[in-house]
């Protein structure tokens, strides 16, 4: 297949290659600091238009596919995406900087994930179906024919995540759940990684076109984010926006998508710092190991992950964890940051830290003149007084840095707990002698979060369906709702009642005698 | 228990009975224009306050009761509700002007209402339990074990409508579905109805006193919109709002929720003209029948139905439709309209309609000077290239009047369809030899509505597991969900997930073994 993948520059809009007539970008490999080819020209309002008026027109079809021939569809899509091996693997880290081995393991989470929704699609459960029981003797009037399901929404809009090329980006979990929804999807392409999108992208209007679907199932656009992005959301044919990055970029999303004539929903995963709480009992009997674990969480993808743990709260005594983390993070080596805009925007964060009153150096890692937009580690403390003080201290710094707080108390503990901003994950380390303590917390760090963890770190999400990558504002402007995960699937839908409509008549999901075989809510019980 | 009823004009604030300092209100019989003892001093800033503290107070031990004390509690609520009887009845007819079989039968739905919540609470599938399987062996990381379940978001604000004075305010599907997920509720009274509001809250604060849980878990404040509603909206402690109303009023505190620091969600139930399709064949077989039904539909509750059938698509050749609904139409007597506010906005519509280039009136109802806010029935026909060019005519008119557009052919129907705005309901009307079409419009109409009947009336709205009382923008803001129905519980809910938690530590229902016996999902199935 790599023969035939040659990158044009181009964006994908339907079946069409156009290329943007707007400034031309590339994607930069920031190890080296040098310039990719092919150059990307950026697109504008008109192409926009063209993409979302193609989804539009493939809405009615694309909707109305079988379960079968959906389910299938997003299958092929995995299977192309593997198929482009070792040439995806190359050209993401090429443009990212992310080593091979985590790209590999991307790789297979975002064509894992996919095969997933393919599942999800077969299964049916995700419409939702509901019937309730007439009684045309009911007085003093009849009960109607009611039944339910869920109906996709229109047009997705999708904004890829830089810290995520393949997992968050063009057949992300925001693609992924829109299409097994029954959504067409046009992507904005990061512009950190516009190759990754181009292989990606054709990858999946590949399966538009081997399943014969309409070609605006699938568009994939670049631009600027300002420009094209906010065309995008502004779009009347686009019905719900998915985001994945910054807390700035994310509200101005928002924000447009409320200044619309007709209000949409955007679903934005933003910014979340990852509380971790360390208990007397885990420090007493595990301090150490817990240090050099903390700084393999911390470090992993040079910091830059959603739920990397960015503030560390510990209850007891926490020399002989600061000692093993100070040592490991001292050990860690300068690894190459995303891009240069990241990079600047952790060495002002770092520089914050080193200067704020009251915090203290732990240790700093090493560094690498080689690297362009070369991450250096670093691992900061304070006491829980000071932290109350300072509400900067809770923001996020994107990369390997992170604030242990020593904490007076329970009482100080909670006093902080009850002053943090909404989190992607909240996570507890423990021993059996804690457990009273984790008791009298869990029901805080529940409200507090979208994911507790007890034990272990928050880096690394597991896919399934038990899973929530969400969580209270900021970590999410929608906290009813999960980024990964089979319920995100829900983001994209809406329930339709169906009243007294003839059996011949209904969609077939909700027809007598279930001839689709899914599951079902009969009078409010599984059928 | 009437003797026990005397009204006091007072809020009801947790377990205090608390004087607002500002403004007197009165309710005011329409019919007549007489005031009503008691007077209502409104509330203020410092009132919701101490309502909303008292709330978030109650917060962590309310949502923490068990199924079956919540069930009870719910279902208290209905006891104490229809223990009112009578007294409650003639309260609302005198400060409304609804007929009292209309109140009886409005009564009866919101007890029931409070009944199937309480039902919904015991049976658990509302937590939307969840686990998966973990692997310990598996390679190269092992899968985690992840349970996800619902919790409440936190105490919610509920805004009362003006035309359900019990089935869509203090104790209606927003309250009752708010408590069954385990959110304390404060509500703000309309201010059409204040004496029906406190016998109401009355009712829910002796339930919560018999079921001993903490005062906070319910108030009642009266007060203004734009001040104490928007104070309400805005208080840090409140997460989220429900309210049934005007368009204008839904948006206002939209606005209100989104300027916060940290955004809520409103879940606002706006405006809607629910379009009815006549086809051919059901005009030709059944058009004077129709006719008939089609005003009483309109005139029920002089119209003041969020479900009233404002706009009417005759494609076919409606003589039989008009002649018959036009003799309804002149037969219908003049009615009381709710409250003076209502009845002029409904004249302003009225007279828009009458003045309305291209719209003629088929008839006008009676009018009766006895009663002071009387609405009189209106039935006016305009042709589709009319309708098509002016947008003004898709607007509601609150009350009984609505607009029959002839449709040329199929094509400008789908057209219109195209251009009207997202509604509550929408109603095709066929028989066999129309079944191609209704098959045709079908995928629209869901997309337009989040009700699709065939044959019958938008107007009645049956409560259970299946109808769906929303739909898109600016039927609701929240298109993805239902303010009527079991499904209206997500409202107010978030999912949170649990990584690797002893079973001891978990919440009860995601215990291995499932030891409260509720529906929850193993692996994506079933368990």
């Amino acid at each position: 297949m790599t023969a035939t993948l040659a990158l044009t520059g181009s964006m994908l809009i339907g079946a069409a290659d156009v290329r943007g007539r707007g400034k031309e970008i590339r994607g930069v490999d920031p190890a080296t600091g040098q310039e990719l080819e092919p150059g990307y020209g950026l697109g504008d309002e008109s192409d926009v238009d063209r993409a979302v008026s193609l989804a539009w027109q493939a809405f009615p079809v694309y909707r109305a596919t079988s379960l079968r021939a959906r389910s299938a569809f997003l299958a092929t899509v995995a299977d192309n995406i593997d198929a482009l091996g070792d040439t995806l693997v190359a050209r993401v880290v090429a443009e990212t900087g992310i080593p091979a081995p985590r790209v590999r393991g991307e790789l297979a989470r975002t064509t894992n994930q996919l095969r997933l929704f393919a599942s999800v699609v077969a299964d049916g459960r995700f419409l939702g179906a509901r019937l309730d029981t007439p009684d045309p003797d009911r007085t003093p009037l009849p009960k109607p024919d009611l039944r339910q399901r869920k109906v996709p929404l229109g047009p997705v809009a999708v904004f890829s995540a830089s810290n995520f090329p393949l997992a968050f980006s063009v057949a992300g979990g925001d693609t992924a759940s829109a299409l097994a929804a029954g959504a067409p999807v046009v992507v904005k392409a990061h512009s950190a990684h516009p190759g990754t999108s181009e292989l990606v992208g054709r990858a999946i209007r590949a399966a538009v076109q081997a399943h014969d679907l309409p070609e605006g199932v699938f568009s994939l656009l670049f631009g600027d984010g300002r420009g094209l992005g906010t065309a995008l959301v502004k779009h009347p044919r686009i019905a719900a926006v998915g985001f994945t990055g910054s807390r700035s970029g994310g509200l101005a999303l928002v924000a447009a998508a409320q200044s619309r004539p007709v209000p949409i929903p955007v679903y934005a995963e933003m910014s979340s710092v990852n509380p971790v709480i360390l208990l007397p009992g885990a420090l007493a009997s595990s301090g150490a190991s817990l240090g050099t674990e903390f700084v393999a969480s911390l470090t992993t993808s040079a910091g830059q992950l959603c739920t990397n743990p960015g503030l560390v709260f510990a209850l007891g005594d926490p020399t002989g964890f600061l000692a093993a983390a100070g040592e490991a993070v001292k050990a860690a080596p300068g690894a190459a940051m995303l891009n240069t805009a990241i990079h600047k925007s952790y060495v002002a964060g770092f520089t914050r830290l080193v200067d704020a009153a009251g915090v203290t150096e732990v240790a700093v890692g090493g560094t690498d003149d080689a690297i362009a937009a070369c991450g250096q580690a670093g691992l900061f403390v304070t006491d829980g007084d000071t932290f109350l003080a300072e509400h900067a201290l809770q923001e996020e710094v994107f990369g390997a840095a992170s604030l242990v707080v020593r904490v007076r108390d329970l009482a100080q503990l909670e006093r902080i707990l009850d002053t943090l901003e909404g989190q992607l994950t909240a996570t507890v380390h423990a021993d059996e002698s804690d457990h009273d303590t984790v008791a009298a917390l869990l029901p805080r760090l529940e409200l507090l979060a979208g994911r507790v963890l007890y034990g272990g770190w928050p880096t690394g999400v597991e896919v399934g369906h038990a899973v929530v990558h969400g969580g209270p504002f900021p970590a999410t402007s929608t906290p009813a709702t999960t980024s990964v995960g089979t319920l995100a699937i829900e983001r994209w839908q809406r329930p339709v009642s169906y009243q007294n409509v003839p059996d011949a008549l209904l969609p077939e999901e909700l027809r007598d005698g279930n001839p689709l075989g899914i599951p079902r809510l009969r009078d409010g019980a599984a059928e």
